[in-house]
């Protein structure tokens, strides 16, 4: 079925292309676009386009189908193009001819596009709620390993003393600057699309604003052209923050994979969570970060990917941003299961213990001598040169103590001055708003 | 002349690569440079570990290196590797020996780290003006022009009717979303990473927080691991704010181009802002907007090009990040000349009118024409038949008027509402308090 | 079943995330791991690992699994991690310990090694001829509609006389260009990995040069440590090659878009191969480009998304290498049908006659009066001058007709000098040779 | 001064962006664009569309100017547009009006496209030479440090027994597959595109097969729409070539800073190759290879940044294309000077020895142990767990010795074998040809 079959039969080769992964994708946007139909049509009768009765009747049955996608029993069927025709038809079959007066004021093209806006803010609650998780768990080992020392590299050239407890605290922190991302992309999605129809707007005095309160939005993309200019658009900018996040988590996993190097041997993971060769019987891989940090790359690549779609395309809507849904709709569950496995990782990880006590680690500690020099009053550059004397004559024996007291630093590492920027950062999400919209929506 | 001399010559072909376009890049940071030293070297004296005449010596001095940063006669003379040499120098060339205790507690790591953030920040306020001065002159035409139509296309097909009104305020109202995402860079950078050092902190006693205040930042980089992992990061972070703006220039500059042709006719330029061909005697090319649209896609791979150099390296400070600098720096100019040559076009545009009584547009009509007869009470997939019917045998004779009234349509732009999107988006930034902040600073 | 199991269960949430798409995706590779498999222990036997009864019951068993795959009855069970063990479990299943034995002296490192570079060399056939199917109907085209003038663009503007010979023979010629990468692709992958193990080689007496005269291979991967780092460097160069082919498919689907737009009006589809709207009845859309446009740019995006996965890792493997199979092995088909359904389009497509006599047009022959003034001896600055002057004054009245003699344009399009480059090109892939070894080996 | 000059003042700001760093980019193409003009006026000549005598002078100051690009004394002077422009001018200073007459029958866009080609071939023979030096150089070491063992490693854990000798020659190898892309790159490039003038063609009598005999072409583009085409095209295609070459340095690069960090220890740079820390006196920092892997990564991303400049563009000219010589002239340099330092780096390398006698590095023989089971008979799946269980219960206590004899693994490095591969790659390029062509026609 085709909302627009006005008679002439598509050739079979050109169905099966266009069609492609449509009836797939579209799965992730069911409950979505039925909540979206409920506010559609509700905003319908207030304007006189319904009536009262029908929408009940309508509101009725959009509930059950609602309760269909959520529990898994929703499918679109064979032949059927797409989301938004199967829930037309499925209306139709079940309330006969009131079920076609549904699209009235709308196209697929905004349909689709408060579909995706739907999705979006529903998926970025997720992301947030993984990021809080594996912050806390960073958080808790960097507490829990605050006094162990491990070598600050640059260069991965041995460099000064670091410790455990920098090391998974700044991954906590770096997910606070994610998290200013993952709020642009919140801020940009909570914007209702819905009566920019095909992008130039309906002559049926529909009422925007109305739609724009049930479904708890933030705000409206005014400009109907706008609106469907957002398409393609919105999705790219969304992935930036998935992108943010997942450079933080995959950069993570790179670490452990190194730490875990015999060559270091900083860390380990139970064997449980590791796994082995086929031809080597010693080893236990840790693949589990490494597919972290693949799966994290390749969630990086989106962005690119979304741009090269619609890159110096002219505004107006066009059928390549339908492709867009094949990259950009798995990407959040992607994510989301980096961020839990990087979590479970984290809860399981035994760290090794005295390592800096390793000779190879002495010059860790020069700079620690000259600042005793500078502190004694000699300028800097005159200390610095002082103690590489030394270290180039073989003569350089540091104590091995460190007494880094300033804020961020190893004895004093402000987990709750990062933990406070967290929460400041998540309140300026206003999650409970749209979950009350949404519930009041759909317990019609 | 290098910080790190110890005797030994480089090797002049390593010398010559690793130095590369550092000096000329450096010169972007050289105010920066000096008013971090500033604030650290205010610092140190709170501390202890400067003299109070000693500061005020090398803060007068400061403050006259600075004006020759801004002035344009600051160099960094040959044999210099950078922009912190080259002040260090200057200090010590004018002052003497004091001029070698600025770098007491701090690295070039946190030096330019902290130099970075600061030109961020300049420089992003420069993008928010010239993104506020293309969205007025949108504004501007799209109400000179609201009731002039054009079709709206979809698919490159002609769809519906549009209008210059809702062209032209597309394109403003986009820059309103493209500002959620400056606004994340803007909050992400305006962080300080001085005390960093050189990604492990220091033993010295350090007050953060001043420098932090003195600066006018709104928080701290705590985690000094943190702080240095924001290298990279934050660029790419800001790369990606730069290019959702250059997405929306770049799109207006391709629809400018598709529209000036002759086939579409709907805009034109004065000659004066065209260029000719070496052959052809006619030509008057939109070269303006196809530079415009080039170097905005140009813009758009930059955080890519991060992304490759940054990308699956572990923690610590790399050389590599150095590079990130020669296509960082220069992207923002970049993008403040296609703002600043798109405004000036748009104002100097000139629009076609009575576009739509051309023929070839007729069908734009047709959803008019099926929401007459919704309005009548037919069911809209039946009023859709009909139509459909009527066109596929040429009998199709629609009324050219149109008559859209709700948000954000044709007879109902809501520029206002927009505008003040804009401005609640503006207040967001504090540019003022770091205004303040830097002046005090540096009237030392 | 674990080809490495040590008596650990593996927990189940590492399970799930490792094993992740692999079973999915590892049944492109399953007729080519048997043929791998073939190979490698019909070297066994040569060396004296594997009793020459033990060979030919396994030969005689894999014959069959070869034909499972093929006919598409092979499935990697609930529970196995791969293919590779799969096959291994099956023969054990089927014929006992002996099963265990073909394993000896290579790692699932060089089968998947081997496996991808088989998958590769048949599939880039496949791409091969869809090159050539989509050249020969480009050709044909070009030949028939040689006559038919269209206006050649410059900066979108009206420019000189071209035709739809010239346009269709455009991108026949392109094709001959990406052959050349085509080309580099196949020769990077036609070389035998086999025998790199781990990617450190194997302490038994293989004879890799054995394996790959059975294969068909031209060559080897030497160096067993290159043949490790081949995985993911040999992904994206014969990405890069896709690309190449790719970005000639989608421009053409781009200029069919735009010429299909009613302000061009050159070309028409028939009815059954556009698609319609769902509010608007008149719509006959090209969806069929537009998807092939976009799925074009999304494999245009692999090579960077290869880039980003693979982007500064050391050498060895690393599972982050596995991932690339999800993106790398589907692109392909994309592009084949892409191919497919391009050849489809143009030959069914209608051009539209006599566009140059469109007034908008007019301009297109100025050079044409140009070159008229220069053959009567106006050296060519002043020619160009005197008819800017006429076309200023409105004065230009130019005859239409062209007069383009030399190769490669309207009046000689050299499409047989074009279809000479392209068989030469084809010459230099040995496809025979790899067919006749694939044949004599699974004819065992 | 323009070509195209018709008494129109272009706008000031109109004219800065639009000329952008286009002159400076031009000096590039100097010598080029004296070449490409040789060989037109030649052709013009051979015609009757200029006189002998004509021909002779022009040629001759041609030849003066030629030498003047190569000595560096040729510059664009100031309100010159480009390249092509002051050679002209400088034409009709020296000698008259007959300057005016060199620009029949060609356009700037076939112009700008011949010296991009001529341009591209010049520099691939640089990378070839590069790429050739950097081979040897890795070869001499391979066959030096051959005896000499390194762990090998998976997932960045010890896993089996490697050598310097594969290491180094694992890079040898890579080079060649590189080669291909090279080649493919060549044959694209070396195909004649003038004549196309603005991409249409020319009604002059031109003959196209003489300029490409002249100027040591392969073969043409014929279709005058395709030569056009070629422009971006051309470009990213030979930029994915340098980019495979990219790949293998910047990786050699990432393994030389791994194998240099003193968690590693397996290479060492002389003290003169390294460079310090403004903080750390002990520093000794391998920058020289950071900096090739980062401008290796930055010569990576010249594909994409192609591909979103020139992605979704119609046929036919536009100006974006000319903002791709920004980014694409200054890469082969940039690529010419990484191989350049990579092979004095490698040159000046220092190995560590006994490297495998280190505990952390016995279990790198568990599969030896596992192997000479299978040798006495074993089955290989059983020998796998006998040895794993001797592993797992602390038992395990191997030789240390290798014996791999087979093609490309450590006794037997087949580096003869690879360089065989080069000389014949090296053979594939016709260098002596295009030599032989440039010197004729230059030496007028």
């Amino acid at each position: 079925m085709k909302l627009w079959d006005k008679g002439i039969k598509v050739n079979d080769k050109i169905e099966s292309f266009t069609v492609g992964k449509d009836r797939e994708m579209d799965l992730y946007l069911a409950p979505f676009d039925v909540l979206g139909t409920m506010a559609h049509i509700t905003m319908l009768e207030s304007v006189g386009l319904l009536e009262k009765e029908e929408l009940q009747k309508l509101l009725a049955e959009l509930t059950n189908i609602y309760k269909e996608t959520l529990s898994g029993d929703f499918v679109i069927e064979d032949g059927i193009e797409d989301v938004h025709s199967q829930v037309e038809m499925m209306l139709t079959q079940r309330l006969g001819d009131i079920g076609k007066k549904v699209h009235s004021g709308r196209s697929r093209n905004d349909q689709v596009l408060l579909d995706l806006k739907l999705f979006i803010r529903s998926k970025i609650q997720e992301v947030v709620n993984g990021v809080v998780e594996f912050f806390e768990a960073l958080q808790t080992q960097s507490e829990k390993y605050k006094d162990y020392l491990i070598p600050g590299y640059t260069h991965l050239q041995v460099a000064m003393p670091s410790s455990f407890g920098l090391w998974f605290g700044a991954y906590a922190e770096s997910l606070t600057d994610d998290m200013f991302m993952l709020n642009a992309a919140w801020r940009i999605s909570n914007q209702n699309p819905l009566g920019a129809a095909a992008g130039y707007g309906s002559s049926f005095p529909l009422n925007r604003q109305l739609t724009t309160d049930l479904l708890g939005f933030d705000n409206m993309n005014y400009n109907v052209v706008y609106a469907q200019m957002g398409r393609g658009k919105t999705e790219r900018n969304v992935a930036t923050a998935l992108s943010s996040v997942a450079q933080t988590v995959g950069k993570f996993a790179m670490d452990a994979c190194l730490y875990m190097s015999q060559n270091f041997g900083f860390l380990t993971l139970p064997g449980e969570l590791t796994t082995g060769s086929s031809i080597m019987p010693h080893k236990k891989n840790p693949d589990v970060f490494e597919l972290i940090r693949a799966k994290c790359n390749q969630i990086q690549s989106l962005p690119g990917t979304i741009a090269l779609i619609t890159g110096n395309l002219p505004s107006g809507y066009f059928r390549d941003l339908q492709l867009i849904k094949e990259n950009f709709l798995p990407a959040f569950d992607d994510l989301i299961s980096c961020l839990d496995l990087a979590t479970f990782a984290v809860n399981n990880i035994t760290i090794k213990k005295d390592i800096l006590s390793n000779e190879i680690y002495k010059y860790a500690f020069s700079v620690e001598e000259v600042n005793k020099l500078v502190l004694q009053g000699v300028p800097f550059r005159d200390a610095y040169k002082q103690i590489g004397g030394l270290i180039e004559d073989g003569k350089f024996e540091p104590e091995l103590d460190v007494n880094h007291t300033h804020e961020g630093t190893i004895g004093n590492l402000c987990n709750d001055a990062v933990k406070n920027k967290m929460n400041n950062l998540l309140k300026s999400f206003n999650f409970e708003k749209v979950a009350d919209a949404i519930q009041s929506l759909s317990k019609n």
